[in-house]
C-alpha cells in the first residue's frame, strides 16, 4: 500500500497527554496495514504534569514533543515540519493532551482555541481533499479546522464535551465505540474511544475500524 | 475464560522504562483473550531519566510506580502488593527498564542483580507451577528467578545480552521475532519483541503468541 500518514501526538499519558493506548493501537494498525508512519508533536511545555497514580498535579515542567517520544520510540520530528503534501493522511488520537496542549479545550470549553500550528497542519489536509482521523476528545478541535457544520462524534450525545462541540457549531452525532462516524464531505473520520471505552480492546475495535477507513480515503481521492 | 494476569512494568518508555508497544500489546491481547489484568511497578526511583527526542540524561529524577502508571491509565499498584497467589500467570514486557529499574543488567551484565521485589515475586509464580512470559531484554533475569538450565531467548545467539545471559548460565535459543522459545520444566515462555523487531506489527506478532502461550500454560496445570 505505501500510504504515509502523519500523527500528531500530545505528549505520553492519557492525563496530561496523549492516550497511550489509543496511539498505540493507531500505529499497530497503521503498520499492519501497511502504511508508513512519521509521528509529530508540538515543541512547546505541557500544560501541567499529572501524577498519573493519584491524578494530582505534579511541581514540574516537561515538554510535549520529548514525552511524545516515548510514545515513538525516538521517531518523532516538530509539528512544524509537518508538510501535509508529503502525507495521504493525518491521525490525531485523543487523552487530555488533545485538550490540553493541542488545544485549550480542558480549561476553555466552547470558547477553546486550537493551536496555530495544528490547526495550519490539519488545515493542510483538509484542503488538499487528503481525509483525517480523530480520536476520543481531539474532534472538539474539528470545527476550527473543518467550519461549522462538520459532522463527527465525541461518544454519547449527553456528553459535556457534545454539548460544548455543538455550542461551536458541529453536528453531533452519538457513536458506539466499536464504530466510526464519517463525514463524507470532510473525509473525517471519528471514532469516540475512551470517551466511552469501558476496556482497550473495546478502544481497539473501533481504532482498527478508523485507521482502515481512514486509509480506504486515501485511495479514493 | 475469567484468568487473571500480573504484568510487571519498570516505567513508560523504551529507553528508560517500560517498551510502550511491548506493554501495551501485551495488555491488549490479554484483554482480547478475556484475562483480567493487574498491573505493578517497584515503588522506587528511575535509575535515570532519558530524553527519549536526543537520547540524552536528563537532569530529574522520576519514580519507576509513577511513570509505570502512565502505561496502566492509573490502575497499577505497588509491586510490594503483588501476592502471587491471587493470579494464574505473570508476564513482563521489555525496554531498558527491565535492565536499569528491575535488575542492574545495563550496568552490571551478568553481575547484575534482580531487585529483590521483582524476584521474590516472580519466583512465587515459578514455585506455584504458574506460567511466566519475558520478552525482550527481561529474560536476563531468567537464571536468578528460575536457577541454571533455564531456557529462554533474546533474540540473536550473537547479541551481548544473549551471551551474558549463557555467562550467567541460561540455556539461550535464538529465535525468530514471530516466534516465541518456551521452557517446559518452568513454564517460561519467551520471544524476542524488540531486541529483533524493526517494526511494531513484528513485535506484536511474537508477542500475541507469547500472551496466547501463557494462558494456555494456565488452563493445563
Amino acid at each position: 500500500m505505501n500510504k504515509k500518514v502523519a500523527v500528531i501526538l500530545s505528549g505520553c499519558g492519557v492525563y496530561d497527554g496523549s492516550e497511550i493506548y489509543e496511539s498505540v493501537i493507531t500505529l499497530l494498525r497503521l503498520d499492519q496495514r501497511g502504511a508508513k508512519v512519521q509521528c509529530f508533536a508540538p515543541n512547546i511545555p505541557q500544560m501541567h504534569v499529572i501524577n498519573h497514580l493519584t491524578g494530582e498535579e505534579m511541581p514540574e515542567t516537561r515538554n510535549v514533543l520529548t514525552e511524545a517520544a516515548r510514545l515513538a520510540r525516538g521517531e518523532i520530528k516538530d509539528l512544524r515540519d509537518l508538510d501535509a503534501g508529503e502525507f495521504d493522511a493525518l491521525i490525531m488520537p485523543g487523552g487530555f493532551g488533545a485538550a490540553k496542549n493541542l488545544s485549550d479545550f480542558a480549561s476553555q470549553g466552547a470558547e477553546c482555541k486550537v493551536l496555530p500550528d495544528v490547526l495550519s497542519a490539519a488545515q493542510a489536509f483538509a484542503q488538499a481533499g487528503k481525509p483525517v482521523g480523530m480520536m476520543c476528545i481531539a474532534p472538539t478541535m474539528a470545527t476550527q479546522i473543518f467550519g461549522a457544520g462538520v459532522v463527527c462524534t465525541l461518544g454519547s450525545d449527553d456528553d459535556p464535551a457534545a454539548a460544548a462541540a455543538r455550542t461551536m457549531g458541529a453536528e453531533h452525532q452519538p457513536c458506539e465505540v466499536t464504530e466510526i462516524i464519517e463525514d463524507t464531505k470532510h473525509k473525517l473520520v471519528t471514532t469516540p474511544a475512551y470517551m466511552l471505552a469501558q476496556s482497550i480492546s473495546e478502544a481497539a475495535s473501533g481504532i482498527y475500524k478508523l485507521v482502515d477507513r481512514v486509509l480506504e480515503l486515501t485511495v479514493s481521492k
